[in-house]
This record gives structure tokens, sequence and C-alpha cells, in this order.
């Protein structure tokens, strides 16, 4: 089952999922709109930039992204993340991330940009994360475990 | 669950699910394929181009794409979509989306091409939507309900 | 309900689901981590490279690669493919693509990079699975059914 948002809103409040910070405003029916975090990167050079002003990405480019809301995944809840669809219709894209049961720490993820510039800064509401129930998990022990600043690629064991 | 194709059909005959025009061609396994409408647009220079007749997309662009069937989304499901796989081995590519519980109306969609140029026209099979049981939705009340016609981004609530 | 780690394990070693061949090193806390096989093709020249040995993969490109393992889908379950978050830091993107019930074969997926060139080969984790319920399908019936090499797009029932 996919939560709705009555059901997200009492996950939080019973604490059996984490969000922070948390309004009621960043709820849709389905999901929890994520916010860009203070720091955003260009993936062709690696150069980054505060959003504490608004920055103006390329078109056609690829940026890495920290996001505001950090999250703590129980072990019977996954997150899947998509762009929300204002974003999609100005011609962005992103390839849709897993959050796994048992993540926790804030989101680095990747944005690209469609044939115009556009506009963004801390607390711009990029993402949606729609969650969906599993059977229990052992959890997520990886390599990003806890971050809270944006993590480039680490390719020590991809092969 | 996802919706299987005889309970896609069923929810359909039944009425709690509204995908307009339906036939039973357009099932897929465990969804139902979407279809181009009569509209199509180039993201670089917003220029619309009627389906009618064969559209030459370009390779490596961005448009943007009304669906031909509208949907009416209960308060307990919600769709996913994502691109028919014989578009991704061509090289094209699409921003996942979710369509909310409660959503009534058409899609606006957007529709990436590879490197090498594509044709389409009003019918062609271009998306391929699964559907997700929810728990009870106070459903989709956003900017875009209702909409029947291809809608640009607006970004008057993003921020 | 999707399927954990320890669930994905039980229904292999039961039978009920196929992924050959399968390692507990490739399953992560909700899904299974899916391997480059022997063969990856430039989408622009249609060219393909043997992955025996390491290939280098060009900046802003589409390519179409055959997944190491293979799949046997039952009636009841779905799998939905993203890529591995490492390589979405890099920049690299893939359009989700979902697998449907009843499918057997190896899977043919693309792959686009971004800014940077990224090196792969046989064997390296490119996309990550996860596999959800659903009704009892009637089960894929398409023409991708079976196949076990690389294969390009098929655009002979798309309109």
């Amino acid at each position: 089952m996919i939560l709705s948002d009555r059901e997200i809103k009492r996950r939080i409040e019973e604490g059996s999922l984490v969000v922070e910070p948390f309004t009621e405003e960043d709820l849709s029916p389905n999901g929890i709109d994520f916010r860009l975090g203070e720091e955003i990167a260009d993936l062709e050079n690696n150069e980054r930039y505060s959003t504490d002003r608004e920055v103006v990405l390329k078109p056609n480019s690829s940026y890495l992204a920290i996001t505001l809301q950090k999250v703590e995944m129980p072990l019977n809840l996954i997150a899947i993340v998509t762009l929300k669809s204002t974003w999609a219709r100005a011609g962005c894209y992103i390839s849709t991330t897993v959050i796994d049961a048992g993540y926790r720490g804030r989101l680095t993820l990747a944005f690209h940009t469609g044939p115009k510039e556009v506009k963004v800064k801390k607390g711009t509401k990029i993402w949606h994360l729609i969650f969906i129930e599993c059977y229990p998990s052992s959890g997520y022990k990886g390599k990003y475990q806890g971050l809270e600043t944006l993590a480039f690629a680490d390719f020590s064991r991809i092969a």
C-alpha cells in the first residue's frame, strides 16, 4: 500500500517515520514534497553553489543537490523519489531513486535541466516522495548512511 | 497491490476507475498503455504541433504532450507513468510521474528523445501507467485538476 | 507490498521467483542489483561493444545494454527497474522500466551518461530492481518474451 497524506501524517506524529523539518504544507495527496537544501553542485565541473541566494541552472545540464529535509525510514517502508510534475512539464527530469528501508539522513539527488534555464533557491520544492509498505527488511547499511551533506558518487563498491 | 489487467478491467467496468476512451487492446499485463492526444509542443520554443498528421521529433529534444485518454482516479489508487519499453530501447526517456488519487483530467506529460529522430501521431502508444492501491487519500486539489488540454508548467506554487 | 531482501531470498529459494545467476551479494534491503551482461550498444550508431574488457562510455550519450541476470517473473509480481544511486549521483539516468508479471528472459535496458565519461565492464552493477506484489495477471505475452540477447527497439506494434 502507498501511504496517503493522512497516513503519512499519522506515522510522523507517532514517530515511526521521521521527516524533519515537516510541515503540512509539504503534504501531497500521496506523498511529501522535498525541498532544496543549502547546496547544489554542477556535475560537469563539480563546482558547488550556496542556495542562500537564487541560483540560475543552465539549460541541458546535470546537477547534484542535497535536500532540506532529512528522513529516518522504518524497516517496513521504502520511498520512491520522483520529480514534482511542474518541473517535468518544464523539461527537467531525474532518474527515479529508491530510498531503502532503514536509511537515515538527508538525500543527495541529481536533477537535470531541459532546454531552458531555471532558477532555484533554498526551500524550492523540487522532488516528490511516495512511501510504499514493504516486508520487514534487514535495513540499509550502505556507504551513504547518515550523511547530512552533499555526497558525490562513491564508486568504491560498484563493481 | 498493483492492479493486474483483469483487475483494471473490472474496476473500469464497475466505474470505480475511469479511463476514457478504453479498449482492451490498451491493456498490458499490469497496466494500460496511454496514447498521444492531438497536440505536442517543443519545449525549446513552446511551438505546438497538431498530431493529426505524423510529427517528426528531433533528436535530443524535449517535448510536452497531452494524452488521448482522460482519467478519473479514485481516492484509493495512484498511477505511476513510465515509458513503453520500446521507446526506452530507442533512447527516449521520461521523468517518472505520479498521478495522485483524486486527479481528474487528461495528462500533460513530457517526453525526451534520444540520439535519433522519431515519428509520432495522434494515437501512438507512448506511455505505460500502472495503478497501485493506497490508503484513502484526501485527494488531489491542485492547479492542474480537470485540465483537458496541454498545460505548460505553472510555477506559481512551486516555491 | 514491496519484497524485502529476506522475502526475495525466500521466494528465489522456493522457486516462485527466478533470478539467475543469484548471489546474496547482489541483494539490497529492498531489491536486487542487476549487472551488465556481455554486450552494450551505442544508440547513436547502433555499434555494439563486448564488455569482456572495460568499455568507456562517452559523456551525454545513450546506450542499450543486456543484463547479466535473467528473470522468470511469477504472475503475482512486477519489477521496477531504477538506477543504482551511485550512477545517478554521477549524472547518469534511465527511464524507469516496468518488468511485467510473467516475463521471462534477460533485460535489455537503456542507460544514459551525464557530463562525464564512465567505465563499465561485464558484471558492473548498474541497475536496481524492486519487486511489488500484484493481483494475479494474465502475464506477459509480448514480442520481447524469452529474449536472452540485446534487442533493439521493435516498433512493429507501437501504433
